[in-house]
């Protein structure tokens, strides 16, 4: 499959996800500022995802301030401001930013050269973890699935959303290698169709049978019985478990309850916001109505309506059976289990 | 407003409801096959408004037959069968189709002209009785209303789906001439976007607040306060009071009763199908996976991906507050009311 980003050492390759499913082709961005845009216009979206290019724009910004003979440290300043900027509720772009942060400070008072190459190595470490993130993830997740599963899932935690392997559909790769998998149901998920976009676009490539359908079919689907269980990623995670994803993932997790389907949702720790008591605090980002009233260049609405077009939703935790991350699998009431896996060292869970 | 359609004694002018908003144009229909073909392509949609062309379709049947020397008895059994083939779910089609059949015995063994004279006079009053059984709906309707409604609805049971004033949009209507309308949320309803392209454009030229979000929004809207009550249409309604509507009826039934939000239904009693005891023994039409997969000529969705494109569920009488039709108001259990309400004379209830 088309790699999400590539870095060639001068430039981020993206793949334009705003092109899929009809065609691949890849947008190159050589500073912060084209990073950040492309966050914002959804060249590359998915909160993993978006934190792994945001640490690649903080390189180079430090990269292109050293071969300017500018300085570093304001280029890095206004670079966190700007990539900070681009979309306010995936908190992993944040951790991103802290961890180059980080590593400039650990630099010291070096060359600017030594700075840079630090940075670099840095976020090519942020991008590498995650896709092993992703893929531990994966191995935790795929014991949670019943035998035969046929899950739903609703926007895009794919590949596509991470550096690589996916998050909700990196537990669906594994359990898939493990023939555990009768079906996925993606949701289209409106109004960006991640779901009919990019999910189907992984799963179908992939060879794992996949059936697309409208936000509005879950319901039907779980009420005749044709899904047991749903995974899902998130753009954040509170400390008691609330969940901060796509619009429409709420309205998942109360059908899911409805029907006795449990609801899982695989995300890195970087998601974790151990900060914020409860998903009720976190700012929703609301986006272009645009979105909703277009579609394709045709308006599909009268003017004069009215639109609202809020990005994410607040899931609370009382409807999540479980949060898979690289460390293992939290359990309600979540708290404690979150803070337990957050100080894991990778690679030291038991699968 | 535009008519949702006219009858000129020759032909059935119908609103291409598939132009909307951004045309509004008329297919005029002379024989039954185009009526039935403009049915199956959505030309016409909604529950009542099915019938009431269809009613037509069978008096067109009969005026061609006449025309031609034919006969007019086969003609009409060849019209029933093509018009009631063309949309399997709504019941007042059949039930249509029966006041026709009705009218054709009562009017015996009298000559063509007569025949079709009385043919035409039936669809002429089923028409005229739509009109008049949506307003006593409406004002039934409203009278169940918060004092400051924030109205969800779902698809589009307005003027465009009846021949006239609508089912739920005539409730909205009755009670935004009361004053207690604030504001009317409408889903978008994919697959067809009934929603954003019919109640979006009836409720603004009719200078009703009116915010069109898309069908995974309402759950995030109801969680937040925004949304006070809900009113759907029906496209049957069992014994038992179970509704069949709109694929996504379903989802917001469930997420208004997490919420403790009242679900109400308002459907003419030609949706009462008393013969069937509930929602599960009712054929639910799947149709065509292009209407999924494609927006605007544009593919949304990679090659080779299955499709599920179910156009209505079942919402259970359990998760119903009231049907309202045109002779008062249905409260569960149900199965009791409706066949009350099935006897009484229109006009005859209290309001």
């Amino acid at each position: 499959m088309a790699e999400t980003m590539t870095f060639d050492g001068e430039a981020l390759h993206l793949l334009d996800q705003r092109a899929l499913p009809t065609e691949v082709r890849y947008l190159a961005c050589r500073t912060a500022d084209e990073v950040a845009r492309a966050i914002k216009t959804l060249v590359v979206r998915g909160a993993p995802a978006i934190g792994v290019a945001a640490a690649f724009g903080m390189a180079l910004a430090a990269k292109r301030a050293e071969e300017s003979g500018g300085s570093i440290d304001q280029a890095l300043e206004s670079a966190h401001t700007i990539l900070a900027a681009s979309r306010p509720t995936a908190v992993n772009l944040f951790w991103a930013l802290e961890q180059m942060q980080s590593a400039r400070r650990a630099a010291g008072g070096t060359t600017g050269h030594t700075i840079v190459s630090a940075l670099l190595a840095q976020a090519r470490k942020i991008h590498d973890d995650d896709i092993a993130s992703c893929r531990a993830m994966g191995e935790f997740g795929a014991t949670l699935f019943p035998a035969r599963a046929r899950v739903l899932t609703h926007c895009n935690a794919g590949a596509l959303a991470t550096a690589g392997y996916g998050t909700a559909l990196g537990v669906i790769r594994s359990a898939h290698r493990q023939g555990k998998i009768d079906r996925v149901f993606a949701d289209e998920t409106r109004p960006v169709l991640q779901g009919a976009r990019l999910t189907a676009w992984e799963l179908v490539n992939e060879g794992i049978p996949t059936t697309l359908i409208t936000d509005s079919m879950a319901g039907f689907l779980m009420s005749h019985g044709e899904i047991n269980c749903v995974v899902v990623g998130a753009d954040r995670i509170a400390a008691n478990g609330d969940v901060i994803n796509k619009i429409g993932t709420y309205t998942v997790a109360v059908l899911a309850r409805e029907h006795g389907i449990p609801f899982f949702v695989a995300a890195p720790r970087s998601t974790f916001d151990l900060a914020t008591a409860s998903g009720a605090l976190v700012t929703i980002e609301e986006r272009d109505p645009e979105e909703v009233v277009h579609w394709a260049g045709v308006r599909s609405a009268p003017a004069g309506v009215d639109v609202r077009n809020p990005a994410f939703d607040v899931t609370p935790a009382a409807l999540v059976a479980a949060i898979i991350c690289e460390t293992g699998v939290a359990r309600p009431p979540f708290g404690p289990d979150l803070v337990r896996l957050a100080r894991l060292p990778l690679h030291s869970g038991r699968v």
